[in-house]
């Protein structure tokens, strides 16, 4: 039960660091009908600078990265962000009074990649005089970014074809009544020609997707990721955005835990389904990383602490850069479903259970 | 003389300090009729970020003190914070022509605790070489907070039942009106009545204390304070919080400055009672504490050097902490009377008359 | 070629800098339509924030200043700022199809000084070991600040001539067409009398410098001034306002970029008159300088070294105080004008081939 005392240590300190805390300060404050408020503006900003925040710090990793030689485990550490989001939807997402775009969102969060679980990561390879590449860390914005955008299109395709299949079955509800025939009965028939046509192929994707990056969220992403890839932001990023960014984002989990407040109800019914999944996802993940990277481990030579690295960034689950991302990204998502899964849980896994795990992989393998 | 010089140097010198430089660079650019502005979203944050950043630090020190030990000299500084404000309104406000919640903020300001005047005794009496509690830096949340929610809650009654009253005699010359009497003949009998029924028996305290503790200052003020001490926020603290007070805290000195101008004359007749009050307060403020500091001291074996410290913590005036929970929670009172008060008087005789007084009592009565 | 290779290599390293990187990230922004938006009230503030650092820091600069000895260099330094407006009104403002208030904004920030080209010729004179008086850097604000309120005043008055103007041609008209009469007949002959009568007598200056100096630009620069000289908000300044600027300048220039894309079209015109101005204004700018500071030199024995950084000084244009101040106080002004001038063609003009030019000549008249 050594595991167990650790993970609930690990578990009970996450529930202390400023981020849950402020989440919860913040429902606190609004159960107590308190008349606290963080202007709009404000908030808008704060998120911003958060979002620009995360794209700089990924854009200055990728500049200063071997592009070529991590040209594979990069490729990789993409599609590993993107299928991650796909299995979070086809998994959590099919779960009985699970919303869908909750499901999208935690996905999302669990693709991006944790900041403190890798330095974790890194510190034990280190300790335990495991060899890596010095640029294997900066792999994580190749995960982080496509996860989070895949996550926003996907949110933005699903809402799409709902509004559209509503306004399909009211238009056509409309016209049966219309037509003074009765809608129980033939609407069974005359439901599936519309839906194949509007919401299946209606829905056009590119557009979807122009759109989702023209959001606020994804905008300030890869204008910072721009910026930080082709400029050199190095001494505003440091002087500014960086010292800014814990404090910033203290106050939007207060925002977000005031919100979150009026949206716990919702999990009540559901909260096993998102502990399975924060559970589960994180070991999953990084056994897929881990796969992946010992094919580039045997192509081009990839190290096996690389190989453990890539697992780790894939088990992480962003409590940093994720919730603000999301956030502005998939409104309508619920953020006491992605934070809470991914701090409560998929963090202290990540931790205590999947590092070890990895490494131990590794050491067999290696012989 | 000796006094006499060292006092008005301290004035001086109080004047150039950032915190008064802006309020008065605020007074003139509104009387040159500037269209200069602080948004006021941004005003509304900057008041957020001042008051958690004073209950975080309350709470930091709550947390990493010694409380069983230090339970007697709390418990006093709780008692003389919640007198402080009661003496405040009954000695400041019955002079002639004070407006009650002004001398309420006033007193509120004069139980808050000033960092400064507590650092300038912390360094006295080591210099002293006159022993101490290394807690005892720590009371000064225990009466600092009580202070502030006594004074807004106490002025929030006030006004409570003054807009009782006014509606009652409202009311009952209506009731007179249409009954076609003589409002000025049979007012006099009929006053008495709903006055007595409504405003002195007729405001329930709690509502309005829960309604205080509800409003956006001391919801700030406590929320901090909570996250304080349940949780571990000294990173987000000692990175965003504490170093962005004393800028924001400047800002929010010009915009009390910018509004200050209109309402400077309201002080034209009064102005010579708050000079006084703000002489004799702080030493009768750090008397009671040093009375209530020795009883400890008989009791518990509490240090003289930390009776001195409960001494000073009682004289100093909150030019920090308190302008902007007093500004937030009592809006209607007059800035340019408690912060003047408090920074042009107030502190320089805590500095200058009241510490050496408290350190030449202790010395004689250790012996 | 050595000069044509190093003034590109400053060129292309100035497009990686922040400041243009984030004008040109906000461009790119507005191009694609994002919905990315920094809200209202933030941007006010940012503009202030910039405004009182900008203040602060000449304010403190001249405090600490020997204002005797500087007297005569500081006089000239006022003069230089009035005067390169005044030229750039005259010679870029005549151009064809140049904007008036364009052409006073880009001569107000050829005005302003650039801190960067500033500590470039100081470590240059430093290095060739070059003496020069320990204040001289001080004369910089004595330059800036005038330059600026003159073309914000300039800028106001131009405005109002043209308001007037176009006010007394409406009334003429209607008055005219009232009358029956044939308005392109008499139009010739009537228009000339009211032209001079309201707009060139009418025009009332000093309501317009006051005017202009309570706008919100200038009178958080003038706010920040005062209280640099008159106070000590050096606590305030190193931890506040001057650790924020570049963060929040990269903001404004982001803000500046998104609103520059829609007016880039008006330069495309006039472009070459610009990129003329800006290539030989530091130039003549800095002879100027050069002259009276010899005058200077041969009167009070201003140092050499000290001729060479008034030149400087002038040759410099602002990327830094200028752009916040003229977007608020000529906010009318084309900023991809000013700011593409200055820092694409301007500055670098003032570091590869003023500073070495001023110093030759120095090295030259010195013997």
């Amino acid at each position: 039960m050594d595991f167990l005392s650790e993970f609930l240590t690990l578990f009970l300190g996450k529930l202390q660091s400023p981020t849950l805390g402020f989440l919860i300060g913040g429902m606190v404050v609004a159960a107590v009908n308190s008349r606290l408020q963080i202007p709009d503006p404000i908030y808008k900003f704060i998120v911003f600078m958060l979002l620009i925040k995360v794209g700089l710090s990924g854009g200055i990793a990728i500049r200063n990265a071997n592009l070529v030689e991590m040209l594979l485990p990069a490729a990789f550490a993409v599609l590993i962000g993107i299928v991650i989001v796909f299995i979070g939807r086809y998994t959590l997402g099919i779960m009985p009074k699970v919303k869908i775009v909750d499901a999208i969102a935690t996905a999302g969060l669990f693709g991006a990649v944790s900041g403190s679980t890798l330095a974790a990561g890194l510190t034990i390879l280190e300790t335990e005089g495991i060899k890596f590449e010095p640029w294997a860390a900066a792999l994580y914005p190749f995960m982080d970014i496509p996860a989070l955008v895949t996550a926003i299109v996907l949110a933005s395709l699903y809402i799409t074809k709902q509004k559209q299949r509503r306004a399909a079955e009211e238009q056509l509800n409309k016209q049966l009544v219309a037509a003074g025939g009765y809608p129980s009965d033939k609407g069974i028939v005359a439901r599936g020609y519309p839906q194949s046509d509007t919401a299946d192929e209606g829905v056009k994707i590119w557009p979807i997707i122009q759109e989702s990056l023209q959001g606020s969220a994804l905008s300030a992403l890869l204008l910072g990721l721009a910026l930080g890839l082709l400029t050199r932001p190095e001494s505003v990023y440091e002087s500014f955005f960086n010292p800014l960014f814990r404090g910033l984002l203290s106050i939007l989990m207060l925002v977000m835990g005031m919100e979150a407040t009026a949206r716990l109800g919702e999990l009540r019914k559901v909260g096993q389904w998102y502990a399975l999944y924060a559970f589960f996802a994180p070991l999953l993940h990084g056994f897929i990383a881990f796969g992946l990277g010992m094919i580039a481990h045997y192509i081009t030579g990839f190290s096996l602490g690389g190989v453990v690295l890539l697992a780790v960034i894939a088990a992480s689950s962003s409590d940093i850069s994720g919730p603000p991302t999301l956030r502005a990204g998939i409104p309508s998502a619920n953020p006491s479903a992605y934070i809470g899964s991914s701090t409560a849980v998929g963090t202290p896994v990540a931790l205590a259970l999947g590092i070890p795990l990895f490494i131990g992989l590794a050491q067999v393998l290696g012989g």
